[in-house]
């Protein structure tokens, strides 16, 4: 089985040494825009060859993955399409989905049927093939939202795909997706980026950051994510991203009023606290 | 010496075993409002023997930590007041310096000159004797807060006590403390508190949360801590608190104003990324 990878990074990268250690695929074709990337993927044996663009790499292919930032999967859809064949499925890591969906359709026209949408959620404050990982969907989430237009099968074959790394496979659809995200990944990644912005335009920045301490480390973890992923990703859901952001505006709001009142200011701290303690319990 | 705790928890707790792995006590009494946690106490070797009140436990004492949420550092001031004799020290955990000082002046006029006072920076989301360990403050920062009151040698007695239990410590005014804190402390464990909350209150919570992952793990670990202590810190530094809150809420407008600047919004998230990963290098 021939597997093309789009994007040869973190997400990319360890779907092909996933698969190679699953002895699912037998060639890995990658494709990118960064050259030493490519040759470290090359050298760490994540990808076999590397083609000039997504339309020679599909050509072939068995499978396709699709794993750049979402901004660019417009014109990779472009450049593929015309090289898909009848026994060719094409995957994606894209953190979003109602747009990488509707670039799919734009793009392929009645092929969009090949194209099976995924997201595994296993994402790290590193990038780039240097970070690619044979374990890393290893128990790890990855949510499907397939099309109306997949064949029964295609949807099976991707489904095993992204269990053959490790991952535990569910479904979902593309708005309840990109809701759901928003709130739980999306909205945190915001609020890191925002603090630590904050914190270094500070005129005493250096003192700020010195008394900074554990907490503040692991609270902006996310904020060493990659900048250019989470663009895209932010301006792709923005409609539900503002959403969380007005939510959670208005929470902040509720807990300054509580600052007058103390019970109850406690109270919402314990309710967080044991939400938050169930949840790691049963994870 | 002989040291009185006050408050036998995380802090308290891991002060004593300090202190004692260092030699520096021979006997530890310890005082609390929670009989299961002080025998706990005892049977970890945390304490020696348990004193009714914070007045019997400063008797005969060279050195008393008051290591409580603190709210109560006001009545405790109050009690031992009495008991201070002219050898005592005091000193205290407190993560808010402003309100601490002016209770202890309040209650121990003149002999506020026996208070240093202290905020040890190693917090962590659990509590309780039973997270207590003598290697809390290994190599975190411990910043005095001294008073004009104060003479040389109670300061550098009590910064001798801290820097036994392996701590880096510094000083500061307690303006400053209270200022600085409530950026890099006091608010992302508010932000975290109501992001958990948010969550926790929605009818899908069950399944945000089933999607949750490693980001948002860590991004929320601090909203595990202790909630009456975290209400008492948002009490006492309300006004700095409030103005972390502004300044942040301004932060977020601007960062929702660039969801239309796609260019400029990856230049905060990669300015945000390059101070994070510099203050990691660097620390």
């Amino acid at each position: 089985m021939r597997l093309a990878v789009v994007g040869v990074g973190l997400i990319g990268g360890s779907f092909a040494l996933a698969l190679k250690q699953a002895k699912a695929v037998s060639h890995v074709v990658g494709v990118g825009r960064n050259p030493a990337n490519l040759k470290l993927a090359r050298e760490r044996g994540i990808i076999d060859s590397v083609a000039a663009d997504a339309a020679a790499a599909t050509r072939g292919a068995d499978l396709v993955l699709i794993a750049t930032p979402v901004a660019q999967f417009a014109g990779i859809f472009r450049e593929l399409a015309g090289s898909l064949d009848a026994k060719t499925l094409v995957t994606d890591g894209g953190s979003t989905k109602r747009d990488v969906i509707a670039a799919a359709r734009k793009a392929l026209g009645k092929n969009v049927s090949r194209f099976v949408p995924a997201h595994p959620i296993a994402g790290a404050e590193k990038s780039g093939a240097a970070a690619a990982k044979a374990d890393l969907f290893r128990d790890r989430r990855v949510v499907l939202t397939p099309l109306e237009e997949n064949a029964k099968d295609s949807i099976s074959t991707i489904e095993a795909a992204w269990a053959a790394c490790g991952a535990k496979v569910s479904r979902m659809n593309a708005e309840e997706h990109d809701a759901v995200l928003a709130a739980v990944s999306h909205l945190p990644h915001l609020l890191a980026f925002a603090l630590v912005h904050e914190v270094a335009q500070r005129k005493n920045s250096e003192q700020l950051f010195s008394f900074a301490a554990g907490g503040f480390r692991d609270f902006t973890r996310i904020a060493s994510s990659h900048p250019e992923m989470w663009r895209d990703i932010c301006v792709a859901n923005r409609d539900r991203l503002l959403d969380e952001v007005s939510r959670f505006s208005k929470k902040m709001d509720k807990i300054k009023s509580l600052l007058d009142r103390p019970a109850e200011l406690e109270k919402l701290f314990a309710e967080a606290r044991a939400a938050r303690d169930e949840w790691i319990r049963s994870s």
